[in-house]
């Protein structure tokens, strides 16, 4: 363990693999590697893409990775997939193109599959970010399909979010207005070459028109990513949302939220740890056993679990 | 506050709507609800609706309390609106016409706004259903527009999900294809005599083909709903699901799953409020101001703040 702790710290790609396998099937020394790895001294930009799927998340990550690179900045990338039996495949497909980066030691690429809609990523998400902070990653991007649960998990462990649509995500304003706008640091207008982009861009703008001036107004990027059109200028405007964060102490502030839910998760996985004993199982079990109408209520259970 | 559970008992309109605006706003008597009101006795259905804006939802849930009603039921519907600055208009708009129901004291219907995307939904929902199944309600409905954490938490407190869609929906297959195939118990494609609608039924027909068969397969049902075509039998294929999870046992599984959420969720509570005093919460933001690379991690501060 403390060699994997000490490899994390290294940089150190098989002691990360496995510190995150560990953190994402809740194995044994999960609680000895998140206790240990909280960073005090980050430097790490988080960054999520999300948005619908064909919308070229991909291909922007893709570009980002290749950019922060010629930087020489050390990336990270977890890709997070809803686990749903109709997604996976092509969500691959797309994939096998970050192979290019195989070979560069200051890339670390990932999969990471989510726990259908129970919400079972939340805490693991921010957890793995750490462990890629820990190892002093510049840049960690969560690429996510953007759908309930798994989109709001990534939406708060991180600093930037940045949503990618396409010409044809015109139709979809109605869905738009409902989710995405609140979530976006960053709209990226992907594929701009195609029919209907400037009647995207000018929606897009219509809307965010309404966003009250002292609050962050997203910017929208135009690109191409396949044809690098617009890449450096969203590098650019990243760059600038965690400057605004910085200058407006906002990033401390979302430092401090992840901080005090980690301190609430650890708290109460312990406490979960120390109240449910076989005993106390052993109460609630035979009372689920009985009909509804002869059951305590979770009120009367407690009490009772409380004071044995 | 005897009063108001006596009230809720008696099915009184005005404790009902106290009771919930307690439970909405988090406030001071809300303990002393939640703990009171659990149904011991449930024969409430529970049934969300949700779908992407404009598909119908309240026309469906409007038509629903009509066929409902004639058959002499008590029907709560709670509109969880996603607090956003954008959609707000619209849907009350759409909202406007549950007012038919105004004079009928068997009718209950009431708005809910979010808490915007942290999830702060999620265990009212569950209580606000709990106050219904208390008045002895047979159906309550969520109508919700589909959006993230709060989609989640109505599918979470409901027997039955109706996932409603257009024949326009077909554009939206990939988004479909990512979220709703996993939520929908009952597919509902809604203004069927619009263009598309049998390339929609197709569609969905063949990604449900591909379903487990051992598992659910949701049914598809065609409606008009301002023309009232489609919605008895809509309403004969909720009773059918009600009847399929009570067949396999699931009825009695998921009343059991959110019985443990209640009992997790008020010992968390309580757990909280115990832990969190004025010494501790000095400690905690003490830390906080002190420099990222000063600070305590996580796990150091716990072992300090138990210490105490």
């Amino acid at each position: 363990m403390t060699n994997i702790l000490k490899g994390i710290k290294a940089g150190n790609p098989k002691s990360i693999a496995i510190a995150i396998t560990i953190i994402e099937n809740d194995l044994k020394d999960k609680g000895h590697i998140v206790k240990n790895i909280f960073p005090k001294h980050t430097k790490t930009h988080r960054i999520g893409i999300t948005g619908p799927p064909g919308a070229g998340k991909s291909s922007i990550t893709n570009k980002l990775i290749e950019k922060y690179r010629a930087e020489n900045k050390k990336v990270g990338v977890l890709l997070v997939d809803p686990s749903s039996p109709f997604t996976s495949g092509a969500v691959l497909g797309d994939r096998i193109r970050m192979n290019n980066f195989y070979n560069d030691s200051k890339v670390y690429i990932r999969s990471m599959a989510s726990r259908g809609s129970s919400g079972g990523l939340t805490k693991n998400i921010n957890q793995v970010a750490n462990v890629l902070e820990s190892a002093e990653f510049d840049v960690v991007i969560f690429e996510t399909v953007g759908v309930g649960q798994i989109d709001l998990d990534v939406v708060n462990s991180v600093d930037s979010v940045l949503v990618v649509l396409v010409p044809e995500s015109g139709d979809d304003i109605q869905i738009m207005k409902a989710g995405l706008i609140e979530i976006a640091d960053i709209f990226i207008i992907n594929k701009y070459d195609r029919k209907d982009a400037d009647k995207l861009n000018l929606v897009l703008k219509n809307m965010l028109s309404l966003i009250d001036k002292s609050k962050h107004v997203p910017f929208i990027v135009k690109t191409i990513a396949i044809d690098d059109f617009g890449i450096n200028k969203l590098v650019k405007q990243i760059e600038n949302h965690l400057k605004y964060l910085i200058k407006n102490k906002l990033l401390m502030k979302k430092h401090n939220d992840r901080y005090i839910n980690s301190i609430k998760n650890i708290l109460y996985q312990e406490y979960e740890e120390e109240f449910w004993n076989d005993k106390r199982k052993k109460i609630l079990v035979k009372n689920l056993d009985k009909n509804l109408k002869d059951r305590k209520t979770p009120y009367e259970i407690i009490n009772k679990l409380k004071s044995i």
